[in-house]
């Protein structure tokens, strides 16, 4: 009865694979309270193991609690130590498998491809060897002061930012910035401004959180001022790109924005998500530089640089620090500190700023590719929207209408591709205008992906075939 | 007027520095809207610089929205950009410096000179060199599937425990882990059941997101399962090793506790935060395995490994992955690759058994070094608390107590110490109590340590001196 197969090929260790099917046995009831066990000596014979390794066991068994041990008497199963045993749930799923995309026009895709890997793994072991013992430990919920001093000086010598490296906090990115900043402004029944259309990816942040959500509507310059709502609370905005349409904030709007958050004593949320790629000139200044003292600016280096990484960093005013602090060491406590060496040892030897220089140049090609593929296949009945600038293009085409369900019939089709509409709020307002994300993609590849788009927006009726009118 | 200085000296470029000197002038409203800039050619002169340097800075300006031009007019001031400037607010704060300590018994703090930290180098550069270009995106919020099907087969090799790897979701640590189930357990007007005393900082991450709190008193052994409330939402516990008296719940306790939350239909969080360092025996086994439909599972590597590592796991009950997924996508979205393939070729090659195996011998060590000390300065006039497991110890001391301005008093004195008053909810029952963490200490520290802390307790009339009551 006790003879249960001891297996010599596994790695559990005897001792603890007699402890795990007598305390099975147990927890299943098929040993009953009260029961004795066989002495350790009579058990040790029968498994051919030393008596010793029973011992073993057993002690696991009793210190645990499964057996109760008293002085001259066997060792026997203790009290209510039985469970009925209930079914695991549901059949397992198999893991995720993705979609393998013939056309993917995904946005906020950076080219991974030209990250020098091999460079930055040299710079990796460089701060790893470099890094002292006590970095192994908790180093604080503010992130690594080098990488704020690398950050604050990267800031003023490409945007002419000057920002004291203590109002820098490191996050673990952009979507983790916001979440942190969501929990940060929450003040029951109060509502959160933003665009629309908006990442409508992370205003969930805010929803989760428990924030209403009150939408202002945007133009080809970005957020219409006049229109943002009374008694409200945080706003959260794009000023430089906005996310999708493209527009630059204008100064006036700007000032008029500041102006309204003054007025009604709430912060502004400004996402710089993608400025340092702008083709036409310099990366526009942040709305920050207007007033640091009610502007939260949230940068990321997950567009510049590559995602995985999970670095990115928010400028937070002053009263909200002590706050900040408090609320990382109680949900993820701080980043690893090897990344944010390397990233500091990056900055610090502007071999950053070579990498922005690069890439600044390959995705303003690949944009180019793209007006021309677009020409190509659609001719002149499209325009794009917005700045030159980051790694998507909104483009509106004419009498097309791209619906929420587009997205999904393109995705059958092999076709990753987002419609406005996705990203809005108030439906109906930009159906016609399609997001085209073009860093990740090789020219060829983007005019493989046009022509192969137009093929099925004839085939699915979207746009009228040309024997019907022709182009 | 225009006459401001360029400098040569530093990072910014010329043309950055004029669009910067413009913008400045407008927002603060020393320009003032409708007035006319000079021509490019005027400005270029005045300022020693190229025509093209001027007329890139005049972009920005345009592109921004700070000015405006009209063919064949000057180019000027546009409306309502001048926003009045605030005051910055309050003065800065210098960079946190934390207090020297000298004496310093912190609990949860591994010993980091001991980390095998060349050889962690080795086995990075290793994964980060195999590492795939695409691993530099994004990978999705479950985690690598090289660290869980490793994680899944320490689990299986040390534990008995078996787990599909589909059912590990890694995190960022336990905090992390806790941050995220309370979350994904959350119903409004729910009660977390947790043991009292309790770690009262991972308690924050429920009290955050809105939990009531219910409290259930703790003995030598752990939870009291006869006195857990009914109607109340998930149960927090730490069976493995009581945080911070250092109980194992015993077997009839367990199987109270599973019926328990089976009967209300709440999820039991199990928190096996040190259960890898047991100096008597084999790890106890986790309650997962009792019920792996009902119980949440978090496991760290912050103590086995250390602390800036960031890595932990959950393992997870079918029903609830989605949920998790959707979560940790728009908080952190998922940690960064390179820890993790570390950590798994570290699993796969077996240097963290032996890792555990060493540490588990110099904790055993340091614990009875300890126990040494305090026998050499308070005699027999204390004992200690749980099993011999972890890397703190709670020692209840004869006729004293330590409330909660306990702590500040010896941090004051550069004394680091807990009572276990700070980590209890109802006040009162455990004030005869000190948290000792010696992992991180050589066993001089310890020593020294100890009798420092004597010398304080005597000095502040916290036990009785010698002369008054002679040992």
């Amino acid at each position: 009865m006790w003879g249960f197969e001891l297996r010599r090929d596994i790695e559990i260790p005897l001792k603890r694979q007699i402890y795990l099917e007598i305390k099975e046995q147990i927890v299943a009831g098929r040993l009953r309270a009260g029961e004795a066990l066989p002495s350790t000596r009579q058990l040790a014979e029968e498994l051919k193991v030393s008596r010793n390794t029973v011992n073993e066991a057993f002690d696991m068994l009793l210190a645990e609690g499964f057996v109760v041990s008293r002085q001259g008497s066997p060792t026997r199963i203790a009290d209510g130590a039985a469970v009925h045993t209930e079914k695991k749930e549901m059949p397992r799923q198999r893991e995720h498998q993705g979609v393998s995309f013939l056309v993917d026009f995904r946005t906020g895709q950076p080219d991974l491809r030209s990250f020098p890997k091999y460079l930055w793994q040299q710079i990796s072991i460089k701060a790893s060897r470099e890094m002292p013992d006590d970095m192994l430990g908790y180093t604080g919920p503010q992130g690594l002061p080098s990488l704020r001093y690398e950050i604050s000086s990267w800031l003023y010598r490409s945007k002419g930012l000057a920002v004291d490296p203590l109002d820098i906090f490191i996050t673990a990115g952009a979507t983790h910035a916001l979440s942190v900043i969501a929990h940060l402004l929450y003040q029951p029944e109060q509502a959160i401004i933003v665009e629309d259309p908006t990442n409508i990816e992370m205003l969930q942040s805010f929803i989760n959180k428990g924030y209403d959500v009150k939408r202002v509507p945007v133009d080809e310059c970005g957020l219409i001022t006049d229109k943002l709502p009374s008694n409200s609370g945080p706003i959260y905005v794009t000023p430089s790109h906005q996310f999708p349409l493209g527009g630059i904030l204008p100064a006036d709007r700007r000032a008029a924005l500041i102006r309204f958050a003054r007025g009604q004593g709430s912060y502004i949320v400004e996402d710089d998500y993608d400025s340092e790629f702008r083709y036409d000139g310099d990366p526009v200044s942040p709305l920050y530089a207007m007033d640091p003292n009610r502007v939260i600016y949230i940068g990321t280096f997950s567009k510049v640089l590559f995602p995985a990484l999970r670095i990115g960093y928010v400028i937070l005013p002053h009263c909200l620090q002590k706050r900040w602090r408090y609320l990382r060491t109680h949900t993820d406590v701080q980043n690893p500190p090897f990344e944010q060496a390397a990233l500091a040892e990056f900055l610090r030897t502007r071999k950053f700023d070579r990498h922005i220089r690069n890439m600044r140049k390959l995705y303003r090609e690949r944009r180019q590719a793209l007006m021309t593929a677009l020409k190509r296949s659609f001719g002149d009945r499209w325009h794009p929207w917005g700045d030159a600038a980051g790694l998507h293009l909104a483009i509106e085409f004419e009498n097309m209408r791209f619906d929420s369900s587009f997205k999904d019939k393109c995705r059958s089709n092999r076709i990753r591709i987002t419609p406005v509409e996705y990203h809005a709020i108030a439906k109906g307002f930009h159906a016609n205008k399609l997001l085209f994300g073009y860093g990740h993609l090789e020219p060829q590849q983007i005019e493989e992906g046009v022509a192969a788009l137009k093929a099925f927006l004839l085939a699915q009726g979207y746009m009228p075939s040309a024997r019907q009118v022709p182009l």
